[in-house]
This record gives structure tokens, C-alpha cells and sequence, in this order.
């Protein structure tokens, strides 16, 4: 009988060439489709939600397939980061990608297309001296950032645009550059951590970059939380920031609707 | 003028073999010589306070070296920064060695055999569920530990002691295998971690890694506290516990004389 599968993954995204497959690349999608494919013993294609870039991180990316194998479904978890491991199921080595949940999910669902929206975290070192431990798991900001102005910024971007000036060039096409942003919050954790954490239906390429690269702008004084109006009107990517590096990007949860996952 | 220079040092260790320079190997030893000798314009050697291997992380590693070079000492620290991170000065990237502090000392120093004492910190990430990002940077170990039978254990340790129980063979020849531990503390911290910190005059080869793995056997229950002291009086490597892995270990502090630093 055939059965679709979805995944939740995290991964550390510094040892990959992003998510998605790439002939001679290690990635993500290419790791875990080798390791189900042994376990079910037949190609194993992965849907996944959201194409990391090389070094960009996940907490709750998600994945589905499908297929007609043995391997009872409630077994795949241990079985897969069995192998991902190395096969040794050993404490003392632990790989950069885990499964963290599996179930079965009904035959016409697909992991990307019936995705409702995603939180993403970004996350900003805000100090002078680097972090060497730290250094592939966020943007370190040398100057103090001013968090009110980040934060008067973020309550712009809030809400129904067209965002085109925060695409970055390369992606795959869309039909429309109009998302939903339901949330943007800045918090403030413990070691001069800056976190951003943004709730959307649906973001552009580099999107999430280029919002904390911008909000990093406004926050050190370059620009002013009151263009940002300007910004997204223009839909001009000139107008916006820079884009954030990849290390600090991660992407934090993927929502369905009620059967498989709250909005 | 010839001058001699002491260098204050971190690393993550994770992309390293280790501290000691070896052909066609990267470590951290060999990246700062080469850096070194091109600022210097010379063959520069360092002298290192600790032969770290493979994994093993470092927040205050020393190492000196002397010559007869033109950059003033006060600039070296930022330019040999600036080449470590690829020499672009970049916010975006940053190298997994930095360099902390740069002090001319007297010729006659030597940032080994003048150190009187080290600091090592082991860091086991006590929980079920592994944690991906910190994969390379604690000794992850599922069962719920006694942290009190392992303080216990931990202080039958203390003291000046034959530690020859505690050495694992492959080090450099010692003349005696007796070392005065002065500190060795247990504490726990966020998020399920277990910090031991050890001081001590000096530590044989691998000495704090199968302390940790001895007490981690303690916390399971595996072996008693009151074990200890037999077990370091038959200076049998058998009789005490496992090595724990490279990744949860950091040389923290060296110390010197009074001119330098404090013991």
C-alpha cells in the first residue's frame, strides 16, 4: 500500500551546499533521500518546504514522500538518524541533520505546496569581539544597534505588500511578490543576541536577508525607520539593505492547516 | 632588537588536527606561523602552552615567539586577525582562530615551560534529544547524571596525587606522572549542561578528558564515588573510565609568574 511520509528536519546548515539536491554537492535534501532510499529500498524523492541556501540553518524544515515500502512508518525516525550517524548509532558522534519527527500524512498532501506560512529566526551578535564558536550561527553587528528603530522598521514591513524590494535576483520565478507578514518581532536575548523572528504566508528569495540587512541599517543609524514605506513601495531592490549572511537564518517552523499543523 | 611575544589565543578546534604543526595537516599552530611569518617577514616558530588535539577547543591558549622583525608589536594582533579571517576585514566572515591579547615579555620567557598551572573546562550536554548545533562542542550523554556523586568523586581528585590512572599512552615522555589538581568543580548551567573545570600544575596526556569520562561513569551510576581513591592508587589506565570526546573540552586559562599572570 502506498503511504506519504512527512518529515521534520533541523539541520546545521554550515557543512552543506543548502538544501536542495546538486550533483558532486553535499546538501541536505541529497543526505536524507540517500538514507531513505536505502531504508525503503527504492528511490526515495524528498518534497521539501523551503530551499535553504548553503549555510542557512533549520529547526523545523519540513518534507514529505511517497511510496509503497516495508519499513513500518513509526520506525523510520530512529532507523534514519541511525544512518545519519554513521550507522554506529553512537553517543559520541552526532550528525548535522536530524529527524525529528515522522508521521503519516493522507496521500494527496505535499509538503510545499499545502505549507500555509513559516516562521523564520535571524539571529544578530551585537557586539565588538567575535564569537569564534558562534561565528557560522549568526551576523555579527559591531555597533550598537538601536533596537526601538528596528523595531518601529518591523511594524512597517507588518501586514500585505508587494515586497519585491526584498527579492534578491536568482530565485525561481514567481507569479506574484505579494506576501502576508503576520508577525516581526526583535527581541533581546542573554550575550548581546538580537533576535528577529518572522511569521509569513510566504516569503522571496533572500527575503528574510534582506529584511534583517535592512532592519541591521536602520538599527546602526544609516537609515531611518520612517523609509521603509518608501522602501516597499519603490519595489526597487536597490532601495533596500544589504543582504544578512546566511548563518544567521534559521528556519524555525512550517504550518499547514488543522490535520497536520496549526497556522 | 630581538623581541619576544606572547600570544593569547581561541580556537574551535572542530576544523582542526589538532594544535601541533603537521605537514599537509590545517592546525591552529601552522595557520598562526604562517601568519606570523608573513607579518614578521621571517620563519617564525611558536612555542605552545598546550599540545591540544584534534576537536579540542581553546578560549586561552598561549604561545610565544621571539625575533628580530620590524611590526610593532601592538599592531600585530589586529593585522594577524585581519589575515586569519582571509585578510578582506570583513563583518561577514570571521576565522575560527582568533588571537586575544599580544604582550612583549622578557626574552627569557617561555610560554610553556614557564606556565605554573592550567585551566580546563569539559562541557557535557546532559539530555535525551541531541542537539545539532552544538554537536562539535559538548559530550552529550542521555542518561540523567548524579551531579552530587560526581562532585564526590570529584574531590577525592584534588590534591597531588600520581595521576598516571588518568594518562593515556601517546603522549610525550613525562618524567614523573604526579601533578597537583588544586580545583576541580561541577556545576551545572542552562540548558542541561554540566561544566567541570579543572586546575591544576599540569595535566597528563589526555588527564582531564578520562577525569571527565570517569565522572560521567559515576553520575550513571556505573561506579562509585568511593572507587576513587583506589583506582588512582593502582595508576592502572584500565581500572578508570572511557576518554571522553575531544569536542567538549577547552584549555581555558594559563597561568604564569607574577609578571604575567596570576596563579
Amino acid at each position: 500500500m502506498e503511504k506519504n511520509v512527512l518529515l521534520t528536519i533541523g539541520y546545521d546548515g554550515t557543512g552543506f551546499s543548502g538544501w536542495q539536491r546538486q550533483p558532486g554537492r553535499r546538501t541536505v535534501q541529497g543526505e536524507l533521500e540517500a538514507v531513505l532510499s536505502h531504508l525503503c529500498r527504492q528511490e526515495i524523492q524528498l518534497n521539501g518546504t523551503s530551499r535553504t541556501d548553503a549555510g542557512v540553518h533549520a529547526l523545523g524544515q519540513r518534507a514529505s514522500f511517497s511510496g509503497n515500502f516495508g519499513i513500518p512508518v513509526k520506525r523510520i525516525k530512529k532507523a534514519a538518524n541511525n544512518l545519519l550517524c554513521g550507522g554506529q548509532n553512537s553517543r559520541l558522534r552526532c550528525a548535522d541533520i536530524v529527524i525529528t519527527e515522522v508521521k503519516e500524512v493522507p496521500m494527496e498532501f505535499h509538503a510545499r505546496f499545502d505549507a500555509k506560512g513559516k516562521t523564520y529566526r535571524y539571529v544578530i551578535l551585537n557586539r565588538q569581539e567575535p564569537d569564534i564558536f558562534r561565528r557560522n550561527y549568526c551576523y555579527q553587528v559591531e555597533r550598537k544597534l538601536d533596537k526601538e528603530a528596528m523595531r518601529k522598521a518591523a511594524a512597517e514591513i507588518i501586514g500585505t505588500h508587494d515586497f519585491a524590494c526584498f527579492q534578491s535576483a536568482g530565485g525561481n520565478p514567481r507569479q506574484t511578490t505579494v506576501r502576508t507578514v503576520t508577525r516581526l518581532d526583535i527581541t533581546e536575548s542573554a550575550d548581546d543576541e538580537i533576535v528577529m523572528e518572522i511569521t509569513g504566508d510566504g516569503f522571496l528569495y533572500n527575503m528574510v536577508r534582506i529584511i534583517a540587512g535592512t532592519l541591521v541599517e536602520v538599527g546602526s543609524g544609516m537609515r531611518s525607520a520612517t523609509e521603509m514605506p518608501e522602501i516597499i513601495q519603490s519595489a526597487d531592490r536597490r532601495r533596500a539593505g544589504h543582504t544578512a549572511p546566511p548563518g544567521g537564518l534559521y528556519l524555525k517552523e512550517v504550518y499547514y492547516g488543522d490535520s497536520v499543523g496549526k497556522f
